[in-house]
């Protein structure tokens, strides 16, 4: 198994899920900023040029929520999903959905606001949005860890691997990160895991 | 069970695959344009605000590709999804996340751009850069379909359903879809199902 990732990039939700799950993989890293991601070599691998992308035997697996459960699945002496309850485990993908679709294309008006629009005014109105939109978005996930301490209650899921991405991301004093104190504790729990400790090493990243 | 939808809106998606499996269900309409979905009867069914919502015994469901696995997993008879094989299985929520996380923030920008952005100019030049980046989302969705006759080959799936709602949504001529053929084809192969007349029958919508 291999996992094709940026440093820093949302893929460090598998990566870290892969540790979870205590997979042997090799971790490829594709650099961003050399454009990496569009070279012939890596479309070969993903054709949509983004990263995460698993390569197993069976081929090739995008989209964190779609890796995500297949970890899951794939390892489930690892329990990283409720996977007896197919209620339950619709509940875990929603929440993830939630951050693919809604939480990090927010961001991404932030970081890539050129793939959006053309030009520096309309990515300034893109960006000064981008707070408030948050607001919403983090206001959900801060309801939803009201149960706790994991996203989905008692139990640690694929969610929580997910989750420990966008409130990194959040941690900009711009962006407001202090009117979401659950999202910052549930930062600190994740980081007190020895598998986070090892993706983010791994990585380069330090813990925030 | 219900489910919450809007006319036109992607909850088609989770409708027709409603119909698809045969369920008994309860479809309920939202009036977007009424600000219905921003009304605290319908806050308290789903907190986001947006459709679809699925609402069963066990508490509310939401996001198109959580509906549509548990639908595929729930009405086994139907075939919606490769229930036995983990790996298609995330390949099918692969490409629905794709749908959910690219191709809909993309139309989103045309039909919303004031979730993005304020100010007029701005909107424009968003707007204005929808048909490229549908060009390049909708490229991925034809090298998909160059198998066919489905997105997943043979069998029929739930990534069917959801293509569909923004197959239909490409269809404007300013949006260019005549670049995309096996799309139009595969639109055109939904509108023969019964599942798809009665979904667009019951929202109040014609085949295009």
């Amino acid at each position: 198994v291999k996992l094709f990732y940026a440093g820093g990039s949302c893929a460090l939700a598998s990566h870290i899920a892969l540790h979870e799950a205590g997979a042997e993989f090799e971790a490829v890293k594709v650099d961003l900023k050399a454009g990496e991601q569009k070279a012939p070599e890596y479309l070969a691998v993903n054709p949509k040029g983004r990263v995460p992308a698993l390569v197993t035997r069976r081929g090739t697996l995008t989209e964190n929520p779609a890796i995500l459960h297949w970890i899951a699945v794939a390892f489930p002496n690892a329990r990283l999903a409720p996977l007896g309850d197919p209620w339950a485990m619709a509940q875990v993908l929603s929440f993830n959905v939630f951050l693919g679709s809604s939480v990090h294309p927010a961001f991404a008006h932030l970081f890539r606001p050129g793939r959006y629009a053309h030009g520096e005014a309309a990515a300034e109105a893109m960006k000064a949005k981008v707070p408030e939109q948050l607001g919403e978005y983090f206001g959900v996930v801060e309801q939803q860890l009201e149960r706790g301490p994991w996203v989905h209650g008692e139990a640690y899921t694929t969610s929580d691997c997910y989750l420990y991405v966008f409130a990194r991301w959040l941690q900009k004093p711009e962006l407001g990160p202090e009117r979401f104190p659950r999202v910052r504790a549930h930062l600190e729990r994740m980081q007190e895991r020895p598998a986070v400790s090892r993706a983010l090493e791994a990585e380069g990243l330090t813990a925030l």
